[in-house]
């Protein structure tokens, strides 16, 4: 279809109520994983994301790299291995985990919002102690017990330290910000993204949090786009974890979402990477996209 | 036509470049006098200039109102009476000018931009004394000789003082201004309204001098959209003036522009507000519309 | 009296105690109607404003117009109607009142000002939504019944939005604030400017409020300037009008007062402007000139 | 004579130009020695400097200490040795040269500014490395020879280094400076008040400089006050100089104004300080009184 | 001992997390007294102070200043008095103690400081009122009873104005200070050193307060070193009080210290001044030296 | 050899003049290749880099990483292939360069400065369009005649933006800096380290470059240290690379540091990164180490 000009400069003035309601505010993006694999949607984006910037809203993105770590791993001939959905990180893959995540993941997204006229800086919780993390504990079950296991340099976040985000925002910089944190000591670990996107967003008093993924948002069946629920409260996501709805990948994402909204983000969505432009879609459209979260 | 969401945001995305480009540079509107009649010209314009604050872009607004001026005086019983197309202006007909220029137009512009969302402030050439004018000399031609006649509180622009106008786009107000000039005993004067955008774009720094008319630009033959000219010269402007191709109302528009690029305005632009979004279309679209003017 | 110059300058070093106590702090100067009339008496009062000024006080004007409206209303042959001393404000009384407010009475205190020094600018409720307002309901008393009638554009103050007057004082201008105010919907109203005087006066953290009239200020018996009450408090004012003591116009300018007092205004000051430089006398004399309203 | 009110009014409105020509500008005050004797001019000056102050204009002490250094050396039973009008300064002279006039002089100046409302602040030129001095070479001329002799800790002004005299005046401090410079190797000297006064002027950028004294100014006769020189240029002093009209300890003196003339102050003047408030009318009057010299 | 270059740059490394722990912080060094008689003890103690500087940390000096001004008086034929530690101060004796502390030992700590590279600025209570001070009332026991007599000008500090040292540290000035305070009425008094070092470390928010004596801190047994207190606490000292064991010119001291801790400072240290570097020697080392005095 | 406390003081205030002397001026540090296979050497180097940080001197860290390049192309199964000692990049390799660059290299360099105390903060050429550079031509030597040969993603400095560096310095930030540029269309490129260190430092207006290496610097007879060059001036250094004497790789490090000096840095130090603490030795000590070269 095409557009004329006429009808272009309408639609950018009905971006007008949603460019004023979310001036100087920050939102955070979580952005990786599956939904970063598609070339188109990369591009589409970081020009979303660029676009928020230039409107006068404060974008923050927290990228993962799951799939590629692990194509990584088996090039080197190294097979991946989980415990309860955590990767087992010996110092050899955390390597690996460094220099795909720091070294191509998010170079990748710097250089992409740089191309579209972003200034974007890249991160990781390294960078000025931006992310105290501490080793996680890690469990197996066997006869019904729970026996404590070493899963590596797996750790979870200890503090977010928002100085760096502040002065990089208040210079208009796009932070972009690898899930990889440090401690007292110096030791890095490797950090669940979608945690460390909602603690970020708690932290720096981020509006909203955007989850990009690739499926449409939660749904009542996963085959069935028309059974998406647009809106759920914290009580109601809880629930349906409870009932199996949520299930699989699905629900640590979840639980990253409710822990945000615990700690005082507006609302949380999860929102489908493949459609074009859906942060937009999500942010100045009357109806948004995907599955909003928000307090009871 | 209806245009669907993805659309939209394709739509949004294709403004990035010109987002991009007019980043943080200033840009002077004139806008009044006939095509501000309309009141669907005057929602699309306030909405456009909010816009452009709030994609990063300072808009200063300079307003002009003669229709409503003679309009005005004829209600008071008194009849405008013109001189080489400049207003003779009495106290008394000055004292109107005042009430219309500032008490009427300058704030239904002002309450316009703030229904839109933006913090749009009046000021007149007084404002801390933010058009230093000087008396303007009139003349009459009579038997071949000059005639120097008294014009009454009619001006020239002697000094714009940039300083509350640089304070105001810092905080991101959009100034509002009426042609009022202002001297050292402190009489006030009545202004040529293009005259001062052009100053006023001068003086502080401005990239484009948008000129909001009631036409298409500069056209050949005004009956025939088809011979608009879509960039001229000085030299090319001036040759038309010569050659009388411009005419009218028109020359002392175009002088005010020719001024403005010589003292350093970047591109001076002469569009037609009763086209929808007209500021959009000019600064968001790769081909424009309207006459551009620019240096030789 | 011939003063030679060392009496003049013992008499700027008398003035040191108090430009010291009153260093930085902010006062609101309520000034207009029928003080302004008198030619002498506005030249006294802008000289006084801007010596504030320069003496590190900063001082904000906030004026009314009652006697310029009736006569533009007549002028225009339309005759002004009150009840309940308020304003019966139609569309085109609303134009009216803009017109003479902001077109004229503003812009005159403006100049008056920066003919003396100061760097003075014109506002109405409307810039930057400095006063948020909203309909007044207005009442008659019929058969002791309270009927509620449409006054029109009459509103009240709702909230002040102080940032504009922050930034404006911070570079030493002298804010000049028409009493207009905007609603949510960019509807205009015509309010009383005593109140948006003590309104402002409370939301800048004044410390003392100037009520400029044409009367010594509160005297048991009008005609008999050595009745006046030098100072009153809260209680004793309202005892005053219980007891009728205070009536009239001077009653709704009281209940300004006293609303402002509530709202933490250390001081409020009516004074007479037609005494030659009564805000001087009110702020560098120990003795002060008119009443004092202050707390219990 | 008793001045009412509306006198004291006039006389504050009066101010009102000078106020606003000297705004924001600075002005250095030479003040010491013989005009400091007296107590009450010690009064008036202080009060003089803090309203110069807070009307906004940044008043810069420097102060002498000529007589209470004899006075002190001659109670410690030293007497004091001049040659050539320089003090000859040995290492015990130089530590009562401290004491008097940091310890004594310049304390006393900044409490009598206290006083009156200002806040001083006393600095020497150590203070933040301010003055950088170097040894002043003396000479004797004996049998028609220059031989050049040891003044012991007697300096000349190198450099001033304005940067704390910028933090102070901006914070709204009034500097008051003891004439000792220092060297790269930390040793002190003992300055000539006049001259480090018109180094100081010239270096911030002072508009006047103002050296207080006991005598009305230069005068073709020192006993009749009617042969007062009004006005000089540099070249008229100069030549009033060579032609021995002036002399004496006036010479150093009107040397040190040509000097901070020629490095750029606007106007320098020479009033007397036993006139009451002599600051003040210099500044605020006029005709202002004592001489002025100007640059060519 | 010669030191070899490689020796040398560990030593720097290892002051590394010392340097880390006290950045951005503030510490008080009292100075003074019999500590500084000894000219190396000067040199030692303004290297460690300018190199505190150099590395981040904000020292402020305070000074006393006892025995020089005993030896001026004495000089002057005048022979000190006190009454319980107090020094009874008339008029000339005033005189005598501003001389002294503000004239010589101000002057001369401020030129060390300079000599070493900091940029340091000498102060009194006077500057800018920094140490409001009030009459000090003395007694003496007569009979069992306690009689009031008047010390003339004795002062106990009243509140600290840190506004003058934030600036002054905020540009990496170093303030020194003279233990002058001063009341409304612009007198002036003597005050005890040790009592405002204390109070102007709880008023700065200082860290650390370290008191600069000529012994090594508090003993059991003055004459045995090895009977040293490493660490006390308030009630621990006040113990040691109570029992004698701290004695003559250390209780007052010791309360200084403990009205410091109860106001806010963290910890105050009593050390030798005649150990060199004992400054660097206390920050800079695991276990320091002297006694640090702490909250229980 | 114990060092004493005394001992370890004195030290400290040696270090005082160049505290002085290098007080907040920037210095670049290239470090990298072979100097950085060492562990110690790791710790030396992050240590003396954060000590310059808290004395008051901003560091800015650039390095390289060939051998841990070639490492990992090896394991990769990949040989590594040199023309005229630049890298032939093809898009996989470029890849691999990025990853261990950025994700490896630059993130220890990050950790071991914060594991120090240090703010550290990793950034490439990328961040915020640090470097922009464009692709670089190559050249073979074929039959005596020059071929162009494509290297695929090397390029060559074309602009440093300092925005970033400024911003993070002035916050305390030590900025670590991967040698890899982007060119308008978002290409990236691999480029010459010691070049990007030169040109930064020229850029940043640094006073000195400290290019770490693993020999002494420059020496007549590699085998022998005593025939080091302590000091350089351009001419000499060319001379040298034109007698042979100056050759292999250390050809293009002495030519970056040629190309610094002319654009604008005070000197360039030629250090050896296995002789402990060598940036401190350098600036710290009186003779300095390894080879200085200096403008002619």
């Amino acid at each position: 279809m095409e557009i004329n000009n006429s009808l272009k400069a309408e639609v950018l003035v009905e971006a007008l109520p949603y460019i004023c309601k979310f001036q100087d505010h920050r939102i955070v993006i979580k952005y990786g994983g599956h939904a970063m694999v598609n070339k188109e949607a990369k591009n589409w984006i970081a020009q979303d994301i660029v676009l928020l910037r230039f409107v006068g809203i404060n974008p923050v993105v927290v990228h993962g790299g799951g799939p590629e770590i692990d194509a990584a791993m088996r090039k080197m001939g190294k097979e991946p291995e989980f415990i309860h959905g955590l990767r087992v990180t010996d110092e050899e893959t955390m390597e690996i985990v460094k220099m795909i995540l720091v070294g191509k993941i998010n170079g990748d997204i710097v250089s992409k919002l740089g191309k579209y006229g972003g200034k974007a800086i890249g991160l990781s919780g390294k960078s000025g102690y931006l992310i105290k993390a501490k080793k996680k504990k890690g469990y197996i079950i066997k006869d019904n017990k729970k026996i404590e296991i070493d899963l590596g340099k797996v750790g979870d976040v200890e503090e977010i330290n928002t100085e760096l985000i502040d002065i990089l925002l208040e210079k208009k910089y796009i932070p972009v910000i690898s899930p990889i944190g440090i401690d007292d000591k110096g030791d890095i670990f490797n950090l669940n993204a979608d945690m460390v996107a909602g603690d970020i967003a708690a932290a720096i008093g981020a509006k909203k949090l955007i989850m990009i993924t690739d499926v449409d948002g939660i749904m009542k069946n996963i085959e069935d786009p028309s059974t998406l629920f647009k809106k759920l409260t914290i009580s109601e996501a809880e629930e349906l974890i409870k009932e199996g709805m949520i299930s699989g990948g699905m629900i640590p994402k979840v639980e990253a979402c409710i822990n945000a909204l615990k700690k005082g983000v507006e609302s949380v969505h999860i929102i489908n990477g493949k459609i074009p432009h859906s942060i937009l879609l999500e942010i100045f459209t009357e109806e948004g996209i995907g599955t909003m979260i928000v307090k009871d």
